[in-house]
């Protein structure tokens, strides 16, 4: 059978912190598009439609940092979360013609041997891409956050740190229909008025022209924060700590701000924690999969009657994946970061 | 009615931080033991059989302190838990003869007009003093803190700091009842005897001949720690942060390391709860009292089978008091620090 060209987006070589574009290159491939016969017997190939640029597409130095995956290794395909179409199956579950969404790698077409992270898309009257944000992991991240950790309650008042990202758009938007007061921080005049407008915010600010971030939170919760959907750590955490009422939550996303360090923050008011009775609960989507239908139940209704929303930023081409990844770290990412490589 | 002696140990005025013998002073005042006619409709007359050394008397200067009751007003008696008998009674659910625990006041009798937090004693098989200790609000934060926030399970591997103390002591019998491993930390060589002889403890050390320990909770726990039940913060959190295991909990009973410092220390090692998914929870026993009858199920005949024992350092008098509390602070007292004055 013909083989057909693969571009390829591939690491130069071993990823310390946030990848730049100089980390990544292209590299012109070919494919043959059917499995081998001696294929093992769960491998799919696939054709990727649309890649997703996430917050843990990073290296880390740390081995104490639980990984599910790299997503770099020198001189191989950048690695991370995609939807695709099946070409060809070996896999039991997965017939050519399906879409899914999971981890595949960056490039044109993949052969896909390890496929547990495949959930085939059932729907389809939604955006494909996405399967890589309000409705894949991050929107999973924010659900389970927002639910499963953070027992909330209508009249909550919910601050979320990073708040325009991938996670914190839906954090912020079931907040709002659960009826919480709800306010947000992000790193531009853009992102604040688009967490206002379009998502309902109560409020929303620029921490970038905050000078001290305990006297905004004060201004913006003089009652206190029940819960701090925390994506950054560091001084926005110490900041939060003195402003939560008793009995708070704070639920860890990330900690964004302290993975570049050498040596990480001290947190002082972490004795806050003592006075108030605040639960601090850190959490992986990946122990809350099994709610993934449940979460499609509830918010599928909710996008096809526009009460929620969800803003991407589109690179268009595998070409365009490396500025796209860089653009995502430094915050230059006008929505959910993206890149398109086809519609089907 | 005649009046009769009632000896009484006051405040000498505010008190900020840990206290000291000089902070108090002994009144001989006298009292009527019967309540006048005018007597609001839920006060009682008690006679105060066995006094409370805690680790919550202390002054503070925080005023973002959540305290149900100050322990120290200038020239009034030091508040605190005891256990008494009803000598008279306007409050229709305590009679002549009965025996409560709850917060009184550090003098030979009281008049209590503020009853919500008395108990009424049904279990007298077991010494009165333990309503000060293993059966009252030291047990209960065991309890809850244990079961409640921390979801332990058979063969979690179980840290606890300050284990000799009054809550540590039975944090550790209930999770070798479980059928944990647990590791305790104490001031003394006499404690960590104690622990492991008299308490069951796997192991236990004296952080004081540490030099460094993360190295010590390493040694101790090579595969890392499910459950650190923490009574200090500080160091102790923040070597135990570096030696949890992924959703592993952290339950917070206190940080007596933190509340005497001008300025808080800093936990630089916070970041490890988003690397292994930590919860952190700090809790007051405040919010599990309901669960008292069924503290009260469970321990009482695990004490009635030898199951679970409990150490106290019975101080005698009320002259007495003063410097069982200052002991209390400064880690000389020799088991659950209580006062006794008088036997019924």
């Amino acid at each position: 059978m013909a083989q057909v060209r693969n571009k390829q987006i591939l690491a130069s070589g071993y990823i310390t912190g946030n990848p730049k574009q100089t980390d990544m290159y292209l590299k012109n491939s070919t494919i043959t598009l059917q499995l081998p016969l001696h294929a093992s017997s769960e491998t799919v190939l696939v054709k990727n439609l649309v890649l997703s640029c996430d917050p843990y597409m990073r290296g880390t130095k740390r081995t104490d940092r639980n990984s599910l995956f790299n997503s770099f290794s020198p001189d191989s395909p950048i690695v991370g979360y995609g939807v695709c179409k099946v070409l060809d199956s070996k896999h039991p579950d997965f017939q050519k013609g399906d879409l899914v969404w999971g981890i595949t790698k960056w490039e044109e077409y993949s052969i896909i041997t390890k496929t547990d992270s495949f959930i085939k898309i059932e729907h389809t009257d939604v955006p494909l891409s996405y399967y890589n944000g309000l409705l894949g992991m991050p929107g999973m991240t924010a659900y389970a956050g927002f639910y499963e950790v953070g027992f909330p309650k209508k009249g909550d008042y919910v601050f979320i740190s990073s708040a325009f990202g991938a996670v914190g758009q839906l954090v912020g938007q079931l907040a709002k229909l659960l009826g919480c007061y709800v306010v947000g921080s992000a790193g531009s005049k853009y992102k604040v008025d688009i967490l206002k407008s379009k998502f309902g915010f109560d409020e929303a600010f620029n921490y970038k022209e905050e000078q001290d971030l305990d006297a905004t939170l004060k201004k913006y919760f003089p009652n206190g924060i029940d819960i701090y959907f925390d994506n950054v750590g560091g001084d926005m955490l110490e900041a939060a700590l003195v402003n939560m009422r008793r009995l708070g939550r704070i639920v860890v996303a990330g900690m964004i701000s302290q993975y570049e360090l050498d040596e990480p923050q001290g947190i002082k008011n972490l004795v806050n924690i003592v006075y108030k009775q605040i639960k601090v609960d850190a959490f992986t989507v990946y122990d809350y999969y099994h709610l993934y239908p449940k979460f499609l139940d509830t918010i599928l209704p909710y996008i096809r009657e526009g009460k929620i929303t969800y803003v991407e930023d589109i690179a268009n081409g595998i070409e365009s994946g490396p500025a796209a990844l860089e653009a995502m770290f430094t915050g230059k990412s006008s929505g959910k970061q993206v890149v398109l490589l086809a519609h089907e």
